[in-house]
């Protein structure tokens, strides 16, 4: 096993009835704090009514950032970290999906330097070292973004995805309410659950080194679990245990406790262009690109067939095909079928009307404009990306 | 779910070159430290001057309190802190197993108090709210005290074991380096597996409420892969990625993760009278009591069947026999048998010429005085617990 250091240090409220704690976390910092939201869900699910009079009721002075966009930019994050400097606002609480509280992180580090844009940090221009303390409460069960240290910012002008991340970016508490996702559409709920997958096939289940027994094991499992419960989440919007298997899963996908001693480089995240392309629902994106990668690389290499049997057996349940070639196969398919059947999502792009007029862009930032990722679990030629693309047509 | 908070803060270094963080963790909080140890095994590895030299080539100013006994007592505990206060120490290591790790944990909290005397935190005579920063270096995968936040001190004089908790005892940081348990005798490596195994089975696996699908089947998880991995770690003492899986299934056995919203009072743990009244370790005391205790279940209560089928096909790997019954007999025999055969541990406490002269007086402090654990997977009165204990000679 690789040497590792772990720490998350987010202190997570979980359940329905502790939104009475808001308060006392965020008066451990200081008397104010800057509420960062979306286009108005939290508004329509009765969520808004709820923060606002508890933090009220307890005497914060509140500030409202809303409009954060689904790909947040970098200028909203701008505005959001003046209305911290002019008014001293001492934390940033992002109420939402990964977007929001992204853009929540980035306002608490942009607050506390030098500069007015939040891009200057992305590109190293400005150091910083230190952010307001955040907090976060997720509506969806997606990226996990309540319980790590990075976030990720759209810089419209320049046609890019980048982001800054650090221990002072997790956040300082986390209120998990599966009943704040209870209204979650069908298709977000699919989308954000297969975001779950793609975490953890991408840096911990398809590993390009020795699998550790521990990790593994869990990593299976959580698949195993979400593989299980999210078509519940998707059929029967108000199943609590389904919903809080979702979000509790979301959090523990990317909280660094399934990549400890691991280093695979996350191949699906880093060929998933299509969502800043085509303004695509990132899940989605996943959910259409993951079974052809699949099928391409075992086509290409055979020696990932075991790992794909054993995907097939113990996280989509086929029946033993007798050898793993087969079973393989049978899992990949049975993938395919979960996201089509189950899912409810498109498996193609051309669903979408999506031609391949933009694939030879996308292939070379698949490789991040290098010849491949070297560290991935199978590294791709930007060829290999192009041929990946096409099968998603 | 119930709802739930969660929170585990301590730093893990975790690997084998990882000692050279040592003095940057101590020097966060001064310039001092005590080293707590035991028996002076972690001289005969090589350990202790390992740790000396990291420290004092750092020129951190090094205090020594060796000799800290299995079950810690709290004379130790008392002395520990009388040199922490004589010296302003700015911070505890524990080097050892649990009772180590505990130990320091005490002292950590009795430096900060009036009082020398630390059965007066224990009995609440004496209130406490903070401690000295805690350091842990386990040298056995067992208690997981690593990155827990209780100790468990012995009272030699009043025939007591009890402890204090609080966040502040949990370690700021934890080494964990799977070489350091390398000499661990066979025998010692499958009591300390057992033990966290029982962690799992007693307020995770075996629970008296809903099973969470994601905590449940993480737990099913670590149990299967502990079944699997500490035979290898007892045969093979060397082995590293045994011994690795070992020491971190220890750390998430009990860090919490595990029994997020469960409620589930640890019934093996209440059985577990012996190790304090025949001197016998812990780990093994369990061993011997587990099989047993579900043996007696599955013949009073025919509701525990499904459970214990279910444990027997996916933690101990049993051919399924058709039916719960017939599955749950085979899965409590194949648990037997492990202890036996891969684990080379006694069963029986005739084996060590123990006799049944003080059950009377154990089955009162396996009720804790009550007359059943109310919270208990399946409530035992004291009179079952004897029957328990018979069923171990």
């Amino acid at each position: 096993m690789n040497d590792f250091q772990f720490q998350n240090t987010t202190k997570v409220y979980f359940g329905k009835d502790q939104l009475g704690h808001l308060h006392e976390e965020v008066l451990k910092y200081g008397k104010s704090v800057l509420v960062v939201y979306g286009g108005g869900s939290i508004k329509k699910i009765g969520l808004y009514d709820k923060v606002m009079k508890e933090l009220k009721d307890n005497n914060v002075e509140v500030y409202e950032l809303a409009g954060v966009e689904p790909n947040p930019r970098h200028t909203t994050v701008n505005k959001g970290a003046k209305i911290c400097k002019e008014n001293n606002i001492t934390a940033v609480l992002g109420i939402g999906g990964g977007s929001t509280i992204d853009a929540s992180k980035a306002i608490a580090a942009l607050t506390l330097v030098d500069t007015d844009n939040i891009w200057d940090l992305v590109e190293k221009k400005v150091a910083w070292h230190d952010a307001l303390p955040v907090l976060a409460m997720p509506t969806i069960a997606s990226t996990g973004s309540e319980m790590d240290k990075s976030c990720v910012i759209a810089n419209v002008e320049k046609g890019v995805k980048s982001g800054i991340n650090g221990d002072i970016l997790r956040p300082r508490a986390s209120f998990l309410d599966p009943t704040n996702t209870f209204s979650v559409s069908p298709k977000q709920t699919a989308c954000g659950g297969f975001d779950i997958m793609a975490h953890l096939f991408d840096m911990n289940y398809f590993v390009n080194n020795d699998k550790y027994p521990l990790q593994f094991n869990v990593v299976e499992t959580l698949l195993r679990t979400v593989r299980q419960q999210l078509p519940i989440a998707v059929e029967e919007p108000e199943n609590y245990s389904a919903r809080a298997t979702m979000l509790w899963a979301a959090s523990w996908a990317l909280n660094s406790f399934c990549t400890s001693g691991y280093k695979t480089q996350a191949q699906l995240h880093a060929l998933e262009q299509f969502s800043s392309t085509y303004d695509m629902t990132h899940g989605l994106a996943l959910a259409i690109i993951t079974p052809k990668w699949m099928t391409y690389l075992l086509n290409k290499d055979e020696t990932v067939a075991g790992d794909f049997a054993r995907f097939g057996l113990n996280v989509m349940g086929i029946q033993d095909q007798g050898d793993d070639m087969a079973n393989a196969k049978a899992g990949i398919e049975a993938l395919q079928n979960f996201i089509k059947d189950e899912l409810h999502l498109p498996t193609t792009l051309s669903e979408m009307n999506i031609t391949d007029e933009k694939f030879d862009k996308l292939k070379v930032k698949a490789c991040y404009g290098q010849d491949s990722l070297p560290r991935a679990y199978r590294p791709l030629s930007q060829e290999d990306c192009l041929n990946i693309y096409k099968m998603c047509l």
